[in-house]
């Protein structure tokens, strides 16, 4: 099929660029030393080809994402990276058909004696110790992560490590200014290591991917597909993301109109980019957009709108392409969105 | 069922602050007078409700609601406001079996030479004309109307009025500010249907719906919903809409996370409120804040987010739970999503 024939708007993903980036990725931290993120894409079919470069553990974000990742057959080590309150559909996984088979390894995040004795109640059997490293989020204070790991393993749940997520360093622009701040971020999760114990030191995302030298295991997920926020650093990587678009009306007034609104996109960085144009605003079901250069478009025309944000992006849609040229290769279905 | 049996985050509809928003506008614009804009909900079973208050005519954003609401007989009176490129899944809607039975009107707005010609050419049969009353997005000039209107019919479309969207006046606080700008935005309008004819002058939008007396049929949609953003000027309208969500975690230092992140939710207008609460920061699957009294909450403890934008809040989820304090009375699918 041609790209000319997807209806729109369209989430495409550049085959090349998309390639580029997991060849990068796997080379810089090859095998388990990454455990990519699938709340970046929420796509078993992206998370298989991340796993045809050596990568075999996942890190996941909801429940709904742990449970098609065991559904496509990936679910042989996974770590939800998050706390809940209710583990009984994880407990439900672990005694399902693919856990029967040996080929389902589910590592829950805890970080309180709350969560602790949920995980313990619905039948989770394995934690890592949740510790915060300065992102006002979730996490236990890192003196408290051992006296946490101890209650664990005294519930008779094994204990892994600990992870802590440093994402309030992952936009700092100034490299050495980085390096420090994750240095000194991650000293408390080594802190807390010390006194839990476990093999897995676990943080990280695209934005440190490189600097966090501390943690064992990085969760970096947006490499793959970047976003215009990213690509003002973008680490080697290339923007393999897009939403396509048609314009559906110009004005005479210079600007002109295309089929790619705000609930196409995740809108938490602000608007989108349109190469050669500025962008307005976005309404609804609308981008209003001016060209910068002489020619104006026409009705029918395709354009590329580039997401802010490229999480929510692909929450908002079905399916992702993967084109090259105009060439459409395959269609991905989101199948881990919702929760 | 109870609501605290939801899995979480979960979009809900209070029943008796909904129920009271559509006996309020169905009161103000009766019948026809108003033709709902589904954009807002996305739920067919919603606009049943609306139907049974009355209101027998819809509009439309994105062919996937036209097609969603014809499957849901729902089709009588469609006004599909906004352009398209191609039309030839509205024609496959003219030829199918609701059709067949007398069912189906689809009127579908147009605005350039371009836009009337891809009506005629994919077999559209009903048409308004689109015309810009000062929001920068679609519309043709006013004073070419007349000649699209002319076009249209000379292509054997009918043609039954026009349309005009003052979204650009939602917002204006002040009531006599508001009212002046939003006469000369629809003396356009009307301008245009001097030159165009039909029996259509449709405008208006929850924000102007008590203002714009121009307009013989308003398309309001928020109102059913309503979000914080329009709670700064309700017009009798109660907030029903909300995200359940459950605490995952309470930190020391004084904020708590809950379930209910920016891919919950539409951020275009902003982070959501929680009351008696703070909201510090959303991230994908999270929102971080800080209770204002001395109590703090604790793991489990379910919370209602009041999304800042209604419209693109529902787009994000499966369905709605319509709830009467703690009960669930109905599951409603957000079936109208995607494109």
């Amino acid at each position: 099929m041609r790209i000319e024939a997807l209806p729109t708007p369209a989430l495409v993903l550049d085959a090349d660029a998309f390639e580029h980036n997991l060849a990068l990725m796997a080379g810089r931290l090859p095998g388990r030393r990454l455990r990519p993120h699938v709340k970046a894409h929420k796509c078993t079919s992206l998370a298989l080809r991340q796993r045809a470069y050596g990568h075999s553990s996942f890190t996941c974000a909801t429940i709904r994402e742990v449970e098609g990742m065991v559904a496509a057959g990936l679910g042989q080590d996974l770590l939800l990276a998050n706390e809940v309150a209710d583990a009984s559909r994880i407990a439900a996984l672990l005694s399902g058909a693919a856990a029967a088979a040996g080929d389902v390894r589910i590592i829950l995040a805890v970080d309180s004696d709350a969560t602790v004795d949920i995980a313990a109640r619905d039948g989770v059997r394995d934690v890592v110790i949740d510790v915060n490293v300065g992102l006002p989020r979730c996490g236990c204070l890192p003196e408290d992560a051992g006296r946490l790991a101890q209650r664990a393993r005294g519930k008779g749940l094994t204990v892994h490590g600990v992870m802590g997520y440093e994402g309030h360093l992952m936009m700092v622009s100034d490299p050495a200014e980085q390096r420090d701040r994750v240095e000194a971020s991650m000293a408390k999760l080594l802190s807390a290591h010390t006194d839990v114990g476990g093999e897995l030191i676990s943080a990280g995302g695209t934005g440190t991917h490189q600097v966090n030298i501390w943690a064992n295991e990085i969760q970096a997920g947006s490499y793959a597909l970047m976003d215009t926020q990213y690509m003002q650093h973008p680490f080697g990587f290339r923007q393999a993301l897009g939403i396509l678009g048609t314009v559906i009306s110009v004005s005479t007034k210079g600007w002109a109109v295309a089929d790619v609104g705000l609930k196409a996109q995740g809108m938490d960085h602000g608007n989108p980019s349109i190469q050669g144009a500025e962008v307005l605003f976005c309404s609804d079901e609308h981008v209003t957009f001016r060209p910068n250069g002489e020619r104006r478009p026409s009705v029918g025309d395709r354009i590329i709108v580039l997401p802010a944000h490229c999480d929510p992006t692909v929450a908002c849609h079905e399916a992702m392409w993967l084109v090259r040229g105009d060439q459409v290769l395959e269609r991905w279905p989101v199948d881990l969105r919702g929760w």
